[in-house]
């Protein structure tokens, strides 16, 4: 491409509106425009990208056995009807009246398509597995579209959806596909996660979330740093920190802790670490009556409560809940501030302990009695009787429930999701195919979706610098820009740039040439912003040695090398 | 790919809607599958149709040098408020409302979108000529959708809109585009002509279409047997059939012609070749005081009139409209069965002859008297005064108006419409850039588009025979099938399947391997269904002999070739 013919489009600022730094730089690249609120036009920088990784996915989904189709986007009510989303679906749901006045929308996903398509076309066991995929442009119409192509209204998605007779043939098919997840975003070079999720209001049983590290995502990822294991945090096992409760060392002692009201209050007045204290909440919970009571979780008093956990249990109430503070004071006689769990018990409270606050000892917890509490208590040795649970959340340097390595903890930004959607559409659209009996079976489904659009964003988000953007060698715009200095009055440097052009693009090179009548600031900086891994500098100067300039956008380091090198060069410096 | 993993999903029979070819052999090999009226699941087998076409398209466009973009598929009503058409498009345009109640459109065609984008990001002529295409799914509401893709609601288009600073510009992009359409439908092996055209409601000055000739094409093309001419019937120019009069032969004589008022009824009773007669229409027209008048076309009497032509002549009503019959008889005498161009002049009336009409002699013409004839008419001799114009329709046989050849009348598919639209849009919507001298010039602008999902179909009108589609090499599903007998018993034919499936593979072939436990005319079918070029047949009978069985799907006879030369025989089949 001669930047002469081509769409720059690079701007020195970004519209105030653009908060993130991905956002921020499709703009100043000229990748992207907006045209309406989260509504994008992708200009031929972007699309490139865009179109690099569009193949990624697709070599890799036909690689995984899917068949490529394509469903309309504007699907009628009568299939989302069947499936009760036409009314589950919130506002999102862009619906509309065609001109006869029948219902339709607009496409946010295909799982009723699908089915309905594989309820037609599928007719026996024989047929399976069956997996299909496709790219296409969505809607969802965000209340609030923001992030540039992060959460816009319209944006492109790789949607798979696959049939099986068995749910051991759901797995098989779903552990191909997350291995081709793994292969898409190892080859476009990110650093990502698959993460074991929570399956939401898609429903299904079994599901993965694929994050792609950065501080900009909106999920707290905790992952071990010497293994595989990664998930939500919300829903990452906390596991023991220690193996058994130490003997006790201390006398039990209630001591006055007055206008103490938290844990780091108590600590500092008591001179201890907050790690041996715990704190004691009180949530609503069920009988085996299903009569109304209060449950006392205890947790070591640094650690914080995990909701969702908490809602697993049985005799919780869920949604989650806090006791009433009226019903506090009444059955245990003192503010929140100063709940402990000895003495719970025989309040007909029941005490459940995080696996972590268990194993504590001579640890400090409320007297049950305003501006008191306890210090050298001990489970055991002072007769508290609990439960233990995981009821909190994993926090860094916490070890991984697989064993191996260390927690950490970072943000991510969700590019791929894959769910083990089970019978449930399929049930609902009666979408059955013949097993080996001759009898009319419900097929098992799956699903799994890449935001190819958000793939480009959150690539930017793990690859920029203070110049622009430092794309990964497999999805960049361009290899490598030819900067000719001085390219309509040399006639040398004219000469260079057009043989290293046809023979680097002749290498199979996608190659900018820039050829325009702009000064070289100007050239370097669209260059730097545009994120063009590699670079050649053509000027007199240089030709008279018969030296190019060469500079990498990691390395950044200028280097001068010999004009007969030069394709050899950057043919290895690209690999 | 292997058929046991495929979706094939053919049929015996099509439904009964589907009316025309393309449409029936779509839906019997597992091409497409109608979701609702108009919108259409594209399989597997049509997809990997559809791609090669639109890969085809891609190339040429980038090689003409048009930049791709995405442009939004929903289009704010704002930007169609500013071009005027949010009022002016008809019902085809799906409008629709957003969450917040804010009004968009689904979009059939994107000049607004584009010329919004050029306003913001051009600014200089040095950026021009600028030239960006997409392609993209496009919806438009059609009443009555039908024919399958060819005339559905949502389907592909390739569109392209170029940007320039003066008229020359626009025509130099304006032929490249033209070579570009000419290299795709070149490139996918399809009988076309470009064709002059009506620029019809989109406005704009000058524009070809594409047609792809079939006989369930909706529209006449006329074009040369020996040059590149070729025009809607419509608008092509008739040439005059004789160079100039003969000289005067026949006396002139009034006849009686009792009860004859069409012209295969007078020539009959007076047994005359209709080619010696002439047909006088009397039309509505104004002179140049816009006082209401009536004109005489008079055309040979095989030849028909060209209502478009008419209405733009000057002095002629416009639409076209015949003569009030109480007109006819106050100011002539007569009925319209006995008009003739003798004598008009003195009543009032001007004469126009069609230019082959204007070079008879001794013709045969109505006398302007009921029931009476004039035969051994001539112009000059007898006084007539007129005036010479095209008037009527080309017919099969005519001199092409370009001097090489003769026309030939087909029908055709239109797949492809290129415009000079010049600044009508650039205007509504103030699109500028500064020319040399400083000052804001509105852009000129063209416009090309391709129906992608439509060439599917239109190369199917063009290429099938009765059992089923015969795809051009370019655009088939797959280049080879490899027919196994036996494969789930046979180990040798496993083995042969599996050595030819990787060598061809390996060369570059899309080759299928049909592994299906099905009977072979099953698979015989579907692959002459599918319209597979080739087919190389694989059983225990003829590796006894060392042999396979080759069978072109257009040249149709059986072929023993040797095993060890298959592979080459294969791929050299393909060039």
């Amino acid at each position: 491409m001669r930047a002469s013919n081509y769409l720059f489009s690079t701007l020195r600022d970004a519209p105030t509106d653009a908060v993130v730094t991905s956002h921020q730089l499709m703009i100043r690249a000229g990748m992207i425009r907006q045209i309406s609120k989260g509504l994008y036009t992708w200009l031929p920088t972007g699309l490139k990208v865009f179109r690099k990784i569009e193949n990624i996915v697709r070599e890799e989904m036909e690689k995984a056995g899917s068949l490529e189709v394509i469903m309309p986007s504007v699907q009628p009510s009568e299939l989302w009807e069947e499936s009760g989303r036409w009314q589950k679906y919130g506002p999102e749901l862009l619906r509309m009246k065609d001109r006869h006045g029948r219902d339709y929308c607009l496409g946010p996903t295909h799982e009723e398509v699908i089915t309905d398509l594989a309820r037609n076309e599928l007719s026996s066991y024989k047929q399976l597995p069956m997996n299909f995929f496709q790219i296409q442009t969505k809607f969802r119409d965000e209340i609030r579209p923001r992030f540039g192509v992060m959460r816009s209204r319209e944006f492109c998605m790789k949607d798979a959806y696959s049939f099986h007779i068995s749910e051991e043939s759901l797995q098989e098919t779903y552990d191909v596909m997350h291995k081709a997840y793994c292969n898409v975003f190892d080859r476009i070079g990110l650093d990502y996660r698959p993460v074991l999720a929570d399956t939401g209001s898609i429903g299904g049983a079994y599901s993965h979330e694929f994050h792609v590290l950065a501080d900009s995502g909106e999920d707290d990822i905790a992952f071990s740093d010497s293994s595989d294991f990664a998930a939500n945090v919300e829903l990452a096992e906390a596991v023991c920190l220690k193996e058994e409760a130490d003997q006790p060392n201390q006398e039990l002692e209630e001591v006055f802790t007055p206008n103490c009201k938290t844990i780091p209050e108590v600590a500092e007045f008591l001179k201890l670490d907050v790690t041996s204290t715990v704190k004691t909440m009180l949530v609503k919970g069920q009988d085996a009556d299903e009569k109304d009571t209060i449950v006392a979780l205890v947790l070591r008093g640094d650690h914080t409560i995990n909701e969702l956990k908490v809602e697993k249990l049985d005799g919780i109430l869920s949604p989650f809940e806090f006791a009433n503070e009226s019903d506090i004071l009444e059955q245990i006689g003192c503010a929140p501030g100063s709940i402990g769990p000895k003495g719970l018990k025989e309040k007909g409270i029941r005490v459940i302990a995080d696996r972590t606050a268990a194993t504590m000892s001579d640890f400090c917890a409320g007297a049950n009695k305003d501006d008191y509490h306890y210090t050298g208590l001990n489970w055991q040795r002072d007769g508290i009787d609990h439960d233990i649970a995981d009821l909190r959340n994993v926090v860094e340097g916490d070890p991984s429930p697989d064993g191996k390595g260390t927690i950490v903890i970072k943000r991510g930004i969700e590019v791929g999701h894959i769910f083990q959607l089970g019978k449930q559409y399929a049930e609902a659209l009666n979408a059955t195919v013949l097993d080996e009996n001759g009898k009319a079976q419900v097929m098992q489904m799956g699903c799994y979706g890449i935001g190819v659009s958000r793939i480009v964003a959150s690539a930017i988000e793990q690859n920029f610098d203070e110049k622009g953007i430092v794309w990964p060698e497999s999805i960049a715009p361009f290899d490598l820009a030819i900067i000719a200095m001085n390219y309509d009055k040399s006639e040398a440097v004219r000469e260079e740039c057009e043989r290293l052009y046809s023979e680097l693009t002749a290498q199979g090179l996608d190659v900018l040439l820039d050829d325009r009548k702009e000064r070289p600031g100007v050239k370097f900086a669209d260059c730097e912003l545009l994120g063009i891994p590699h670079r050649l500098v053509v000027g007199d100067k240089g030709l008279a040695k018969d030296q190019l300039e060469y500079k990498s956008r990691k390395a950044g380091e200028n280097q001068d090398i010999a004009r007969a090198d030069a394709v050899e060069f950057i043919v290895n410096a690209k690999k």
